[in-house]
């Protein structure tokens, strides 16, 4: 393959005037662009990030550790991470991890064996501490979670995403306002001191706002198990409980396995449970009724974790923290409770 | 981070004694075993494949490119593939391209700027030619593809998958068996000389068979669109053509937008219309009925790969072809057409 000393030396113009025309750098004459351009086609020499990289004799590269390979909420916020690095001049490496994986230990080795510059977690823990922050030892991006159980100072590291206890609320809120008191939750695990911990908590304000108090047989965890198992476990929910006439799911992909657990009871959506969550992956609009669901911004998402972490690269620019907002998609799993329904 | 020299000076032995306990080499003395682990733990060093890789000045990568990032089938085979990796003393380096991308041109690349030993192709074309193995560089195994359409010599490059043309050919005669003569097929094109070309012929095979001419109108190509438009394209074909009983569609994912698509405009699977598909994704769980589909092996094919792909690095094992095959999971989207209905 040719290397960019060969398409100098062919040129007889230097390296650096060489990388110029590949970055579309305005600093070289109209000749010379068209002269290395030429010689690049007949070469055949490949202008991509990597190869500039290894002849620059520097990497560029931004580390992306996914946490639940099986999520496909993070496939979106992949693909536009992976676009926005390009844009950047930067060299994405995705390395996934199941979801029992530490993303802290794999980043950091990450970092070290492919020498990046920087990181971004997508799906990782929120409780960073300052010593998970020195193991990475670049600046890092934690993405779509807000890091909000850690004793990590705001200053040592960015982030992008939405507030999960607020946005659980409103989901909720949403239940309550349609008369439902008996509302189960749906989640990973309600103490597992990350997204589902945290949408957990909305659930537990919206209900003590309500006047509700908090039932421990309606929080269901359904950990890490297949998707048979997630269906066992929430069908033996609605049958133990008759009494449950909604449903918050912390995920879309739960959501989705509510309803098929729902109709292997006999049960109908909404009519008898009703169902809210958030997300918006494109599954969910497959199901009938579609799923009433908060939609991240997921696109939004990945560009933003790029965008703040070049900026401190390039420009030392300090750490951020950005917060976006869902967006309602009324869907159809939502009905409302008459108040002579009402126990 | 302490290094494996480091561990090697601390413990007053070689390097390669080093090695050969942190890969469980039996040649090691018990004594010097437990010297060398309690060094590991008391210097903290992480024995990864990365960091002995660096170590030993070889790298030792394998690349994974995966072709279409959303394809949830591809979750499970690419955990697979880690996990085999890491078990066989091998980093995976991943790099997901779109639908759309090239994996041959992105595949030399990775080969390049990873120095990597050998490539699986995960969702690629089915049609490499000689210059692509040799733009390649590297032994490589094709993924869930037979690169049936290639002019490839089949000396040059190893491959796991099902056989898609007779799967399909199995699925389609399954509704021709149940009486179905105006059978719909859902696909992103016939003719993209990959999955869903060879699935095509399949169906063309079970439809010729049955002595049903192929009806160019019943063929519904989704390309490569978003859920929703994918949803509009599937509506339109069942409202335009209601003498429609039966859809093989190719991907489970397209089925379960057909199972929406087919609730969106008012009709019922299968009492009006049936729904076979192959794959068997987490999420064709969730539909109701249970989807209908010829279930893939997908942690056996990654596996695979893995084996079969080391085997050649290794022992400098030939290349190698390797069918496997699906598994019928009954479902409930299959009926029976009686013959008083049959056109």
């Amino acid at each position: 393959m040719a290397t960019i000393k060969d398409i100098a030396s062919y040129c007889n113009v230097a390296v650096s005037t060489v990388s110029r025309v590949l970055n579309d750098h305005p600093d070289v004459s109209a000749d010379t662009r068209e002269k290395v351009l030429e010689a690049v086609r007949e070469l055949r020499y490949v202008p991509n990030n990597s190869a500039r990289d290894l002849a620059l004799q520097q990497t560029d590269s931004i580390g992306l550790v996914v946490r639940g390979v099986e999520n496909p909420f993070f496939m979106p916020i992949i693909r536009a991470i992976e676009k926005s690095c390009e844009e950047k001049g930067y060299t994405m490496v995705l390395h996934q991890i199941t979801a029992g994986g530490d993303e802290v230990e794999e980043g950091a080795r990450l970092v070290t064996s492919k020498r990046l510059k920087g990181l971004i977690l997508l799906g990782g823990r929120y409780d960073y501490t300052r010593e998970d922050a020195s193991a990475l030892g670049v600046p890092f991006v934690c993405c779509t979670s807000s890091n909000r159980f850690g004793d990590l100072d705001p200053s040592a590291f960015s982030s992008v995403s939405i507030d999960d206890a607020a946005e659980a609320y409103r989901a909720v809120k949403m239940l309550v306002d349609n008369g439902h008191t008996k509302i189960a939750v749906l989640l990973d695990s309600a103490h597992n001191r990350s997204v589902s911990e945290r949408r957990f908590r909305g659930y537990c304000k919206a209900l003590a706002e309500a006047g509700i108090p908090l039932d421990e047989a309606l929080v269901c965890e359904t950990v890490d198990f297949d998707m048979e198992s997630v269906l066992e476990i929430i069908e033996r929910l609605i049958t133990d409980r008759s009494d449950i006439t909604a449903i918050f799911s912390v995920y879309d992909t739960l959501a989705i396995a509510a309803m098929k657990a729902i109709a292997n009871v006999g049960r109908s959506v909404p009519s008898d449970i009703s169902i809210i969550s958030i997300d918006g992956i494109a599954m969910s609009l497959c199901t009938t009724p579609t799923l009433t669901t908060l939609v991240q911004p997921q696109e939004l998402i990945g560009e933003k974790a790029v965008e703040i972490l070049v900026d401190v690269l390039d420009k030392a620019a300090p750490n951020s923290h950005v917060q976006l907002e869902t967006t309602l998609r009324p869907g159809g799993t939502v009905g409302h409770v008459h108040s002579g329904d009402l126990a």
